[in-house]
């Protein structure tokens, strides 16, 4: 049996990269040249959006497995393109698992009870089809919104215990917005750290040998001084990391998300990485290229912090 | 252009029924000559399950497309099977909008910024495709999760503007965990309080004629106290109500979600009503005839609360 917390620690560690590559497939940034193969095979429509997306994904796994232990595919924006858009989600986490990549599905998904399990089986474990247990999405971690309380995270725990399989759960989001709600004060503490107790004791019966459990965090480089606060009531949690990058935070604001030892935390970035070509002007072609670079310059900024 | 507070408070107000049907398709509660059905054609595998349920809901909506206003596909049941499962879903929305019904996309997404607004463009706006703009899911309204706070929600209210749809934001869930986030006090108010006075604000420029924003709030029966506080903070809101029936609330739980007047509120049911033929003992080949008796001694129980 796997065991999600374990399988993501050491492979940080074997690869020495704490990131993983966020893959938002915006249509409009991906090279015109698979766009124009796409839409001479299926013409302009969903399909042809759908198989653009998926060829741009293959070339940039190809173009990264060996150097970054995971991909976080964010499905709204496959699931903008309809069913075709999720099929393209679907084939694109079966390709990085066949070249060695952990998936971890930003789905963001909230649910209660028998809905939720329904999310759960979906993307992380099996479906029943008339008797027989289908794995579907099958993805190896999932993120999930805990405004619904215990109800809404027991059903994705269950199916992470049973599958060796994890969550992430929203504890501090990396935007302007997030203290609206996450930042308001409950006696002496803010609600994103009751939610962090919660999120602790959720996660405390999935805790593997590496000392991670399979109940990992989302907690933003935005806030680095909650970050800090975070870190200490989560001590056995992952923390996934969004707001590196594009987003305003560099490596430095992400340090507080880690343990003293440097472990504890894998730092995303989505369009630095794979949108690199635009940013750093380098012709379509080498989009592929331009992405490994930026994801060995992404690898050694954060390996300085420690 | 259409404004979906509007459209929703009119639909009730002639129908003369406040109640939303949940399709949440169980498929082990489908009728067996439907997935036998499905099963001849498509086998034991997921484009069956997908088939069976459409076949199931499009019964379901044809019985009852002339009394109830609205209905509400829980789309983690359509999701579990995949992308084929996920055209089940569009296929419904637009069965449901041929019979003349309203749909609620019950998917609860939460996320920011450009992500928010592709899942805001997919569930309910156009999405550009190679410079056309499509419809994809083109549901009328989608529940969705405010633990983001703004960022995540005005991408959802822009759309909304735009194309005359709606949302309803997750403001008391009908859970028991409920109160676990959403019940801890801050200050004198609760969490779920100084949401409900976000939901007003995002809401306020969306009121239309009938007095209702295109911004609505799911306010469960289980908290009828709560709910009743929460009437008073959001007077322009729709309350969408879970947890009649199957989860212990009855007609009298919901009251407080109304106003005096008796409008304000559309209560759902989902088992209680697709699967009304199990608990009526009733044969598989009448499970839609059972559904439309059973929605309207819902109508009834309902109209009897003003």
């Amino acid at each position: 049996m796997t065991h999600f917390g374990d399988q993501l620690a050491y492979r940080i560690k074997e690869l020495q990269n704490p990131s993983v590559v966020g893959l938002d497939p915006r249509l409009k940034d991906i090279p015109s040249y698979i766009k124009d193969e796409a839409i001479n095979k299926f013409g302009k429509t969903p399909e042809g959006a759908a198989a653009a997306i998926l060829m741009f994904n293959k070339g940039l796994i190809d173009a990264i497995a060996d150097i970054v232990p995971a991909v976080k595919p964010q499905i709204a924006f496959y699931e903008q393109y309809g069913h075709v858009g999720l099929k393209a989600y679907e084939d694109t986490v079966a390709y990085a698992h066949q070249k060695g990549m952990l998936v971890i599905g930003d789905a963001k998904r909230s649910d209660i009870a028998s809905t939720a399990e329904a999310y759960a089986n979906a993307h992380l474990g099996t479906v029943d089809v008339f008797g027989e247990s289908i794995p579907m999405i099958n993805a190896d971690a999932l993120t999930i919104n805990p405004y619904l309380g215990s109800d809404g995270i027991t059903p994705f725990t269950k199916v992470c215990k049973e599958q060796g399989k994890g969550v992430f759960v929203l504890v501090r989001t990396s935007n302007e917005s997030a203290d609206e709600i996450q930042g308001m004060a409950v006696g002496d503490e803010l609600v994103d750290e009751v939610v962090a107790g919660l999120v602790e004791g959720w996660g405390r019966e999935l805790v593997g040998e590496s000392g991670y459990s399979s109940v990992g965090a989302v907690v933003g480089a935005t806030y680095p001084e909650e970050a800090r606060e975070l870190r200490q009531r989560m001590p056995n949690q992952i923390f996934l990391v969004p707001g590196y990058g594009a987003q305003g935070g560099g490596a430095e604001s992400a340090k507080p998300c880690f343990h003293a030892n440097g472990t504890g935390a894998i730092v995303n970035s989505s369009r630095g990485i794979i949108f690199a070509y635009i940013a750093d002007k380098m012709t379509e072609r080498a989009y592929a290229e331009a992405a490994r670079a930026a994801a060995l310059r992404m690898k050694d900024d954060l390996n300085r912090l420690f």
